[in-house]
């Protein structure tokens, strides 16, 4: 059987996990898939360092000229990470005719124009399924299974370090830091955490989502973006009495002909699938006009669960005769400035007659109706206590201007976090 | 753009919802996939009976001819269901070089060979991601996501109404006759509700899942196959004590190079994520050595989400240069004659002094090891109790064993329900 050939850019541990893979399940993928692969050449930043499997040497080269430019190599495979060279790179191998398999949410997401362009005009194949949710197949399910569906929403679950924390806090009652620390020793956050916590990560990857379920291109940087590192442990337990359990969420959706796109802790319905969603597994809830509600969970990161996207979309771009290309039209894509969802919140107010009149004449002066509210604990050194309404659905910007005019001596407003999944 | 030419097999509510979403979605899917499709014949039973969707009656013909040898036809669809006429009918579309699109699982479960090596001998398509679980996209997930996979286990609720009525004994405490009688009402149960509740019909579907999974043909004749007729809210409640839900669960696994197939009642851990699908939802897990767990969750049946799936497919076959066949070897399919598992026993045992040590010893005798143990409720008019014990992992063979030799005067045993999922 003739041998694709294939190029590296990386070799970290998800390269290393692919090329493990083609070793090890090589021989049972060319028997069910009748595909066989050869790696050529793998671009790395040091020749010599020690990898976590038995890669030859003599595959390793430290010019990328050797790969993009090296006409033996047909399909090549991009796990560098970080926006460039990375998305260089890839542009210069489709430039060349060559299949690009990329792992890369952020390369791709900050130069989709550009490299799906390339893509296009050079009859290039370009495959991303890893690049969101790791060994979730939800680029598979947006392209090839959901064609004849107008999707409403798509809401995820799909950064897992963020999930990690926040099903700690829910479960132990914890602090953000507490758990951040945690996290960041057992190697599920990094030093950095900014990426993750801050919700870039997720508005890469609800970009390249959102810009597939819509057909328009949804970029990044229209994104509402808000991270987790205000979340407070008494928010979490306040959600939780009313039955709720809060997410870091992306959330996606088309109403009126304009694109909701945003990023932020969410409250959802215990009853919820997402709600279920624990640890650092990653989901992607899907709402559309013919199949009704689906939910794709899996392992959304990891070496392995990686590359098995990644190989999934080798073993399709060696199928492929024909490549298939994102279908996203031109028209450009219409932002929504406000948007409607049910809101928790949660407010300090002084402990004396009139305080709730005040407040729930506020909301309803905005038009915001109350669908419950509770007082919790005993008021405190300063005659306060704390107040948790939640809203039935209702403009956002009406929550906050109605909660903008109470603020005072009375009233001062804690948390709103938004509620999705009713 | 060319209209490539459809025929049905069919025109019931799934048909008329395929027919519903071409002229309804048509131009979107042209914009959005390039493709353009004309429905060119229907055959139907009765020419004149009324449908829920306005097909115009130039198209129906009460002559299989009509479609099946009609040389402008190049996909046939079929969702007239039942095993014959649909899988003759289907044979013939291949053996004419057309591609087939079929919902139904039992004529391609009962005659996988014959089919797949019409498709195969005449170079023609066969796609059937609706014969499964509706919408959820669970045949591309194994043919194109997973192939970089070897798989150890899929466990689905593949069955909407035997969910339904589980999750209504689970969460009413209800008895079986009184929720199935319900279900019948409401049209989620039929009045002959054999196929759903004796899980026949999770059977099929369970061989084409299982024959993807592993890349052997697991012929449904050799699927253990146990219902949920036999299932009594004092089961349902006793495992709710033990943190158990039950479910109608369909379960292939590849162990020491043997397969086992089989759909029977089961308890899985609260804590997992096929214990929250509830309802007439569907889900399927999956695990396999790469992507570690995965679970893919929807609408499992219904008119739009079948006729969602089966118009994914129709794109697909239009766009494919080369029909991808299901990827299944010649070796024999060895099926295990015996499992191990955790094993929920509930049995009736007289409230006297030695009773524990005959019912423990027993178990040990046969390496049976106990996990936990309760006693449940008082001592009867005859002075028995109820017992229930959980097993660590033992083997299926070995607890009816211990059990069989129990049986007497002292101890009797009442129910032997499986646990998958710790």
């Amino acid at each position: 059987m003739e041998k694709i050939k294939v190029g590296f850019l990386g070799c970290g541990n998800i390269g290393c996990g692919v090329y493990k893979l083609l070793e090890t399940y090589g021989k049972e993928m060319e028997r069910n898939e009748g595909v066989a692969f050869q790696v050529e050449k793998i671009l790395v930043r040091s020749l010599n360092k020690k990898r976590n499997w038995d890669v030859p040497a003599a595959l390793f080269t430290d010019n990328a000229q050797d790969v993009l430019d090296n006409d033996q190599i047909d399909i090549v495979m991009e796990f560098m990470g970080g926006e460039q060279p990375a998305a260089s790179y890839m542009i210069r191998a489709l430039e060349k005719g060559k299949t690009v398999v990329t792992a890369n949410k952020m390369a791709l997401a900050s130069h989709w124009d550009e490299i799906v362009s390339a893509a296009r005009e050079h009859g290039a194949g370009l495959y991303y399924e890893a690049s969101v949710c790791g060994a979730i197949p939800i680029i598979r399910a947006m392209n090839e299974s959901l064609q004849a569906n107008r999707i409403s929403s798509v809401m995820g679950i799909i950064n897992g370090t963020t999930n990690y924390i926040l099903t700690r806090m829910s479960r132990e009652g914890a602090a953000y830091e507490d758990v951040l620390a945690d996290a960041q020793r057992l190697g599920l956050a990094e030093p950095d955490p900014t990426a993750d916590v801050e919700g870039y990560d997720a508005a890469y990857k609800l970009s390249i989502l959102s810009t597939l379920a819509f057909h328009r291109h949804v970029p990044v940087e229209k994104i509402y973006r808000e991270g987790i590192t205000g979340v407070t442990a008494l928010d979490v337990a306040c959600g939780r009495e009313f039955g709720l359990t809060l997410k870091l969420l992306a959330v996606a959706k088309q109403e009126d002909g304009k694109i909701q796109a945003r990023v932020h802790p969410t409250f959802v319905p215990d009853s919820h699938p997402l709600a279920g969603v624990s640890d650092a597994f990653n989901a992607v809830y899907v709402d559309g006009h013919a199949c009704g509600e689906m939910m794709f969970y899996g392992r959304g990161a990891g070496d392995m669960p990686t590359a098995s996207a990644l190989v999934s979309d080798l073993v399709k771009a060696a199928r492929a005769k024909r490549h298939q290309l994102p279908a996203v039209g031109d028209e450009p894509c219409v932002m929504a400035d406000d948007w409607s969802c049910v809101h928790f919140v949660r407010m300090r107010a002084k402990d004396e007659p009139g305080v709730l009149a005040l407040v729930s004449g506020k909301f309803a002066e905005h038009g915001v109706s109350i669908s419950s509210m509770v007082q919790k604990g005993d008021r405190d050194e300063r005659g306060y206590v704390q107040l948790i309404f939640l809203t039935h659905k209702a403009s956002e910007r009406a929550v906050r201007c109605a909660l903008s005019q109470m603020d005072g001596s009375r009233v001062s407003s804690g948390s709103v976090i938004r509620v999705e999944g009713f």
